[in-house]
């Protein structure tokens, strides 16, 4: 047995679902993440490069480390249409991993976007063209290719577990992780609530207080709150 | 006397004269704040979810626990027509504790928008809503509704003191509380010193320097300037 | 010899040729960051404060200290057209040490743009000026005017050294310094590679992978990588 | 009415209780902090500068500009036997603004300790006086006497409001703020609570379980905690 | 198939080979990081409380909320002697969810460490006792009990994937994760290593150059290395 | 001319002079700091790895790229008794590039200590070695050999200018650099600032106050200080 998964690439990877993964693009991050029970979450620091950037899909995951970018280029490879490459750094570092010509490679390979806990760059050149980018930073810093690190083992990016296949959607609140087992039920669970809210929002909008929609004036009174004047 | 303002809600705060907040509405931030003295600042790490969010109006305290949104909806039955709710926590914490349900109630109630030293989500619905919300972070975390902080007691938001009832002016450039006592006081000066500006930017457009303008040239030499070829 | 460079103002300074300028105002920062071997960036803190932000010109640098903006307005009478001003600080400091004002200021007086490792405020209208600006923060903090600091010595600006002359060339990826002897070289190094990108984009988005037009393969091998299925 | 407290030196400020400070120099940070309800703490953040450092006085704050110290001589004055100064800085900086000198100083006036939100120097010096200081920073870097600030009025230090005469007790636990009005009661709580916990402890020691010692088993339960083999 | 891994406490882990832990302690966490192929390591803000303090065992894992310790109660039942507690958070938190009664209770367990990416508070108390901790923070900021986490679900630990019954391994340098799987494997490793860096460091100390030692030059000169004079 | 300095060692480098830095080593880093005008300090994140570490030698330079300790070797060799190597990192990492092997290598080829804007390791074997080192973290993750770098050219360290043979002193306090020259000057000046202090503090001792003893009451007036009761 390997003590660590360095210089491996695997090929052939059990990628989540495919209808479920259509029907989790239709939710939120937010609402997602609340129906598997709120975990999933990657860390508030990876934000959209660009206002409105937002993905679904089945991750390809990559380890690099700090300021070399070569596994991303042997990941290109390993992109089927659908797919959106994860990338964890062994170390935390913000350089420019990643740039136009990447993602027009990523994207003639089917990629669909990418989330890396690191840094990107060309920002202007990936907004035109509408490549969904979800980083740590932004940053011009090139990287070298040098060191070996993986394609498709499982990583941990930006406080979250990824394995590859499993679900990742990002969207303007952030990015969650859905492991390819619970896809599906996940995918139900979000439909339930988002319905939910639906009507929820109509009655908040009609002036009923969340204190009576949901019930919680006792349990207020219960744990001791007192109104004074 | 209480050693702490735990589990309390004020129902009847006193809030800053209307025609004061009408008038500090007039005013950018930066300006009150440099007419007050250069005082009554958040950090600059509070910043609008969206570019070009604003609201001036009397802030309804709230006190919460990390990870925990429970007081938030407490807070939204004690919001009256023109109030803005200022968010502290007891300890720093990114959760995404207000949404666009939270921001539906809220409008409903008459608030005009949100001040938090913690996280919030549904960034896409929020500022479709065009309400504007002045936050440490954005993020999809949920929180629970399990322990009790207070509402309109003096908090401590993202380092600034704020009483229920003062006045919470917010925009591009950040946030600044007004006391309510002196609310009329600054209007006052904010619009002096805003009038001044504009002459002030006219000369500085045809070129007069403000080494001239603002006669700095004899205070430097006699600070020790020493001009080299 | 003195021992520091504080309370100076050169006034002759050497620009960078005014050609070299011109040419590597049509590249981009992380082009000319890598045509220069990977060199010269600022730290990534350094964002610009509005989406499209860009700027390229020669450095007239000053030097300030912690909330105290004194410095600006002697730096105004050394920009001449074509000058951007570099602003460092003697320690870390987020203070809103420029606003709209000082922008008019600059401009009348030639100056395209500024980068500070400071805060700027009135954002709202220096990018109704689309006055470029390059800060790590924006905070309506007022400063005073008490101190002196310098104008035009070399001073280490967001972890980049920067001599007065440099080209700083700064666009949505972030803050690159060419020094001024190097200039032309810079820009016929950056239109090299400039062009050179333009091919490998086509062979990308045609489907080629990097791994071949790169010709990585061996390299990787030689590493050990391992494909596993 | 002013806008600001700018510029002040209040003299006469009503120090807590001496008999309530004594009473409180005996329990630690966290057990005041625990008996007042978990409230009253500053940002930790907020570190001794060497191990074991620990005060409990009565406060005389100073209100601070960044990279200024002027206010601290100022504040030399109004120190009593069993003050310890608490300096705020209008915004964050780490600068070195206290060093053996004014330790010296302030010991010669009565002063006990510092708790300064900013950056302190001579970190031998001060240990080898064993003069206790909490900081957010150690910085050799000097600092100017400029602008005004202000001595005894209210400020928020990391994150706590602190009125002169309140009392602040440190450790290496951190710093917490006890009002002057609730001194002695805070002081019986945490008296109460200390010897509440020497049983406790014992018990524990012994073996029992929290979950026992603390009756949790039915709350868990109850929120639907499950064991699983 | 659940979700999630809230609100469960598995009672039955296979903890790693006792005789592996026993090896491992013999060896620091930078010398089994390198054996294990540089894999395994939290991020460095991990730090031991009091200087010196290093631990070594098999991992009990725990999964909590911000500001809510209530399942360290429920996982000092599951410690058995040789244990590690090894704590994890939603979201990063540095409140301070373990002191010396936890500690006292840990250790009559069995529990030989604290491992938390969180906050920890009665230092004083917990160096006195030799109770190796490393934490994120120290802070006096009490928690609340109120909402279920996990007891020995797989966790992300600072950075790292830790499943229960790991073996973890503290010391000055930082905290290291070895799957109980290759416990044995990485053990022989390090063994192997720290003899070698016996000899190495002989080397190195009679004068021989690392350069030459690890026979670099060639290397260094195929790169492209010059010198100058 | 080359556009940049990678890929180079400089050989002969011009040292401070010996009796100059000498004479530096006996004073303190935040006495030399002033003494130069309050100029040269590194940033306050550089901290010394164990108490009471302090060096003061001449700088060898190292620029080295994130998670690569390869020119760590190389510069070993240039290395003279009385020198001190300073590390500087091409962008921000805390990877731990330096141990115990590495600084036995440097003391046997005159090494005093290491400065180093970067990680380091072993800190309880160096300690042991009482081999001085400042740092920005501690972290045992290792590094690779793959990317040249260069040693004894200029580098930006912690937001300071270094040149080779420069002389740098670290103490408790921080990291000062003094240009070779003017490190007789700068000896020369802390000297007579030292002998200053020693009668200021007896005087302070005295219970005389620094508002007495700088005269700091007139211009505190004029500058508008009120005393009020």
């Amino acid at each position: 047995m390997s003590m660590n998964n360095l210089g491996i690439v695997k090929r052939n990877i059990v990628r989540a679902d495919e209808a479920a993964v259509a029907k989790l693009s239709r939710f939120g991050v937010a609402s997602i993440h609340e129906a598997m029970g709120r975990v999933g979450l990657m860390k508030p620091y990876m934000r959209p490069i660009y206002t409105g950037a937002n993905v679904c899909g089945t991750a390809v995951t990559v380890l690099v480390h700090p300021g070399d970018n070569w596994m991303l280029h042997v990941a290109a490879e390993q992109l089927r249409p659908g797919d959106v490459a994860v990338v964890a750094c062994t170390t935390d570092n913000e350089d420019g991993m990643f740039g136009d010509l990447l993602a027009t490679s990523f994207r003639a390979c089917g990629g669909l976007g990418l989330v890396i806990d690191a840094g990107v760059r060309d920002v202007k050149d990936l907004t035109a063209m509408q490549f969904p980018v979800f980083s740590r930073a932004i940053s011009a810093k090139g990287t070298v290719k040098a060191t070996l690190g993986s394609v498709n083992v499982p990583v941990v990016c930006a406080g979250a577990l990824v394995n590859p296949g499993d679900v990742v959607v990002a969207d303007d609140d952030g990015v969650v992780v859905v492991p390819a087992a619970v896809a599906r039920q996940a995918a139900d669970a979000a439909e339930a609530r988002e319905a939910n809210e639906a009507d929820k929002r109509a009655k908040l909008a009609a002036g009923v207080l969340g204190l009576d929609m949901y019930k919680m004036r006792e349990a207020l009174e219960k744990a001791g709150l007192k109104y004074v004047d």
